[in-house]
């Protein structure tokens, strides 16, 4: 996507050729900061610290993460160390682990002397691909948002109002985003657009991170607190809901940010279509039941105590909301049940949120 | 309640015999901040600005304040313009009508001299009768209590596990609460409990005021962001939600602060008990049907696109979480449906969420 009419990706290899540059996310939206990662120690703090975050590029940054492990030292050993450290930075994002099983398999049999290169060559190729299924999910998507922007234009509105959750979008992958690629075709495409911005506490990923690709794009929207939802889709002010996902089980639960499940309840009571844009890597094809079997991460308390924003002087700090020595809890994601989803929008195709939906699209699963 | 052990109710006489001492809310949880109010001027202040919040003590801060007016002027005249402005404060809590109709049903037909003296004596029995009001609903919400602690300690818990949103405590009304007068009866009477605490954000009044006076009282709790609550009662860690309410229907909708619609969604998709802890002066009589009817206070953005809490050097102080420029949209309440709330906890007895229920207790209407 654009920043300030540039084409930028979220993560791209230096002009070195081996350093590996990202935007530093934690620091948006008030500061727009590139860092580059040059040891595996670097790729870690990256991820673990959400320098960069969200599943898809997530997984990417862990496979360069791997070449630059690769670059230090490519014996068998710390092959083996490099994984398991990237792999248990972020329990939840089921691309993480699918990205180290494809370089793994490439690297083993090779010898130390052309992993390096060899892990280079698959992460960008990784890049490249997510890039490609994003903007494939982008396209299908449009052709639904086409139809509804029909349906609504034709009962007299004025602009689709699309309500989502976190931050699925560009700054959550390479390039486009999943959740918010449909949103960027549609954009190109003329649909006049409106999203509603879950803040999405502890993080605020969508009061900081979506909101500021929207500005980016030039995208009308307005940010609301993670409870507004089901006032605005009582009162008609949604007309489709479209979310992310961290992990898709094999019958369509949908592990995404925390309080996604509380607006599929929403979406359901108020009959507001509610979507999940989702790259065929984050199917978990050995996991049915989402709740019963998906670990949640739980992150430092801290976040939800404090709040990090800009004070009036222009300093990113933390503030604490809560009396001294209050206990928190912190769960980082929750499932959403396939029977609240209407719809899977992935790289290949619209399907329902089932096992049959999602064979239908990956047969040879 | 106590505050270090000293029984402190949240809004009193003071010792002149006419100003009105308050505890100023935005100063929690860090500074614990006693105001005077001496005019008109200082009462719509304190609601306005939310020195003081939570429809009880709304109402009965009304009250005070037409009573200071009288002292500054006991004209017809003057008389009306307070109403107006008073009502004019926050236009959602019902409370706020009914003591400002009960107040000036007694001074408009008294003369001018006698209107002060009448104005205090009421305002004094209004919070004597909040105080009350608020303790029988604790006693009614025990005897609930009881039945289901009993039952889960059948089946081995250690604890029972309420979640609560907002603050409908003692904060929120003279004395007592109403959604945590049970929790306090409860706790009184040896039920071991642990409260999960929804920060309740744009104001935060879970994460301040509810951990607040909850660590007063030395009750067990946690906050969570607003999100978690479904994923919560998806894994069996919440026993039975208690809510206030600041508008009840006729029909038994109740309208309370943004988020709870969602709350209620997510404890009926896990066959969670949710309770409303509702006294008789919040229902509004000429009301059927709460989200066509209700009108639902919008306040300032920056409530939302800011966050204030206290800084590392002890500041309390704003800080902005969206990019410069974004747009917010901040509803103050939603409504919540009838059909999701398992039972109404009044002063008068526990009834279900309609017609039939509220007329059993409240038969004269």
């Amino acid at each position: 996507m654009r920043i300030h009419g540039k084409p930028t990706r979220t993560l791209w290899l230096a002009p070195d050729g081996w350093g590996v540059e990202i935007i530093d996310q934690t620091q948006l939206p008030h500061v727009l900061a590139v860092r580059r990662l040059e040891t595996l120690d670097d790729a870690e703090q990256a991820i673990r610290d959400m320098w960069v975050r969200g599943a898809p590029l997530i997984g990417v940054t862990a496979a360069f993460g791997l070449a630059l492990a690769m670059r230090q030292d490519p014996s068998d050993g710390y092959l083996g160390e490099a994984c398991r450290r990237l792999l248990a930075t972020r329990p939840t994002a089921v691309n993480l682990r699918w990205a180290l099983e494809d370089l793994q398999a490439l690297l083993r049999p090779a010898s130390p002397a052309e992993r390096a290169s060899a892990a280079y060559g698959r992460a960008v190729a990784l890049a490249d691909e997510d890039v490609a299924i994003n903007a494939a999910i982008g396209t299908q998507g449009l052709a639904l948002l086409r139809t509804l922007w029909a349906e609504r234009q034709a009962n007299g509105a004025k602009r689709l109002n699309i309500l989502t959750h976190c931050n699925a979008g560009w700054l959550a992958t390479v390039d486009w985003g999943t959740a918010l690629a449909p949103i960027y075709k549609a954009d190109e495409a003329g649909i006049p657009l409106h999203i509603w911005v879950d803040e999405t506490r502890p993080r605020n990923q969508g009061a900081s991170l979506t909101a500021c690709e929207l500005g980016w794009q030039g995208i009308a929207h307005t940010v609301v607190v993670d409870n507004a939802g089901g006032h605005l889709m009582q009162h008609g002010l949604v007309d489709l809901c479209i979310v992310g996902t961290d992990r898709t089980t094999a019958q369509g639960d949908v592990c995404n940010k925390i309080g996604t499940y509380l607006k599929a309840l929403a979406a359901k009571d108020n009959n507001v279509p509610f979507y999940v844009g989702l790259p065929g890597p984050t199917i978990d094809w050995t996991i049915e039941d989402g709740i019963a079997s998906i670990p949640i991460e739980e992150r430092d308390p801290r976040e939800v105590t404090e709040v990090i924003g800009r004070s009036a002087n222009g300093q990113q700090m933390a503030v604490q909301i809560t009396p001294d020595g209050t206990a928190a809890a912190n769960y980082g994601f929750d499932v959403t049940p396939a029977r609240l989803i209407t719809g899977l929008i992935t790289e290949r195709g619209i399907c329902s949120a089932s096992k049959a939906g999602l064979q239908s699209l990956y047969p040879r699963r």
